[in-house]
């Protein structure tokens, strides 16, 4: 990988930052890895953890002489951080992002930093935790990393990009923005807002009360309260910004809910057996294309 | 255990049944085990597993001298059921079975089987696999078992059956059969139909190729996947004759989704993160009582 970056730029330590820091350590030793991070804390524990070689103590100066910039900050905030990191940047530097919405992340990119040399990338991959210590060097194995560079981006910028996720252990694809959108809105975002709103009504519910919720979990609640437990500020920043398809699917998501309620008032046991049988389809689908591990509850040791 | 039940059967092998029969060999291997299935494929292979000692060929032969009779069939073969063993249960048998839905069990066990002594339990454990061999022995093992004894039930069957899920590593709880019902709607049934649902729409919505749903589930739609491939039958039973209860947390859940969007709608940022930001309270209830694995991602293996 000499060949493409020799020093690699990370704003924003937090548990993919840290992670993308472990893989190159991991995969691509030789590479030169600098680091920021706004919070102090955060920075401290960087420095603790060794993440990078260099951290620095403000954006412009983590990116000075990079050849690649990686902004790994909630999507709400990835404006700010350009503008942080611009008075650094040189003109040999390519800017990528990991945020989960990337037409709203691409615009602003490109608002901020004319002229620059931008290519948005999503890795998918993550875990419900938080923070520089989450951080683990094979979160990318045998994941996707879709980049969404804009039309006349420079094919060289995207190959050396994708050289890269695929150094780390990911698998690239590259995709337009918006259907880029659309997709996790169906894969991600939409999870992710029900299994909020799941948490939040258990909790809220009268006739029960938390501590039986609580108790009984292990009947299907628990693999809810997983992902409900990830960054609030960066999913509520994914939800408003990529707002269009998400309430487009979402719509889709309460059709289909309504006919599944009128089939369970109508006692239609034929299509409530019919339509629970193609869902399982999908899952096969996915531990095949080795998305998941195919052992029942996930491979969770018996507690 | 002796002092208890020296004779079980275990009507229907699926994964409750089979892991029933293998908890029962690895905790209480005095216990003389009787087994049936209506299924001659799952009567077969529960055969060349050694489920059981005697694996009978019929439903009344099977509980013939069994002191505790176990019905581990989906909720809507549960009359079915009964009606089968009726002819050869013995005055002394304990009739209890492992349905997800307590007040509609309850009150078919009770029309079919008059003067029985009848004890409804429901151990809230299970995977996404089906069918004999699926069952294995720590499946009960820190998870909850809640028994719905009728008023007026003998004590005396009641803390037997009790004793018996304890040997089998299960904690127990006493609970009316009608309150199991709206708890568990909130903590099973409710996750299971929004999850079936989810995956339904994802396969079906126009915008996105079902390759792509799968390709790019790791960032949150895998994990319902899961819980959507559990058994077609019994979740259809499970929602028909938990239909009130269920439809009730359904509307609450609706409520909430409404409110949800609406601050989507609103950019209420503020709203969003006080929102997910409390969800992640119940998760840490969930792991400090052990009722799941603290570590990322469910401690899946890296892929």
């Amino acid at each position: 990988m000499s060949e493409t970056f020799q020093s690699v730029a990370i704003i924003g330590l937090g548990l993919i930052g840290a992670s993308i820091a472990r893989a190159v350590r991991a995969h691509l030793p030789e590479v030169r890895l600098r680091g920021f991070d706004l919070d102090p804390d955060v920075r401290a524990r960087a420095g603790e953890l060794e993440l990078v070689d260099d951290l620095a103590e403000g954006a412009a100066d983590a990116v000075a002489g990079a050849e690649l910039v990686i902004l790994c900050v909630p999507v709400g905030a990835m404006a700010a951080a350009a503008e942080a990191i611009a008075p650094g940047l040189g003109p040999q530097a390519l800017v990528s992002d990991v945020g989960s919405c990337k037409g709203f992340v691409a615009s602003e990119l490109r608002r901020v930093l004319p002229g620059a040399r931008i290519v948005p990338a999503h890795p998918v991959a993550g875990t419900e935790k938080s923070g520089p210590d989450a951080g683990f060097a094979a979160l990318f194995h045998g994941r996707w990393c879709i980049l969404t560079p804009e039309e006349g981006a420079d094919e060289a910028d995207v190959a050396r990009l994708c050289a890269f996720w695929t150094a780390l252990g990911a698998k690239v694809e590259v995709m337009d923005a918006w259907h880029h959108d659309t997709v996790l809105s169906v894969t991600s975002h939409l999870p992710h807002l029900i299994a909020f709103t799941i948490v939040h009504t258990a909790s809220d519910i009268e006739r029960v009360t938390e501590g039986e919720v609580i108790k009984y979990s292990a009947g299907g609640f628990r693999d809810f309260t997983r992902i409900a437990a990830s960054n609030p500020a960066m999913w509520r920043d994914i939800f408003l910004t990529n707002k269009d398809a998400l309430l487009a699917t979402l719509q889709r998501f309460n059709a289909d809910l309504a006919a599944l309620e009128q089939a369970i008032l109508a006692d239609d046991g034929v299509a409530l057996f019919e339509l629970f049988t193609r869902t399982a389809a999908i899952r096969r689908g996915i531990v095949e294309q080795g998305q998941d591990v195919g052992k029942p509850d996930f491979g969770r040791p018996s507690l």
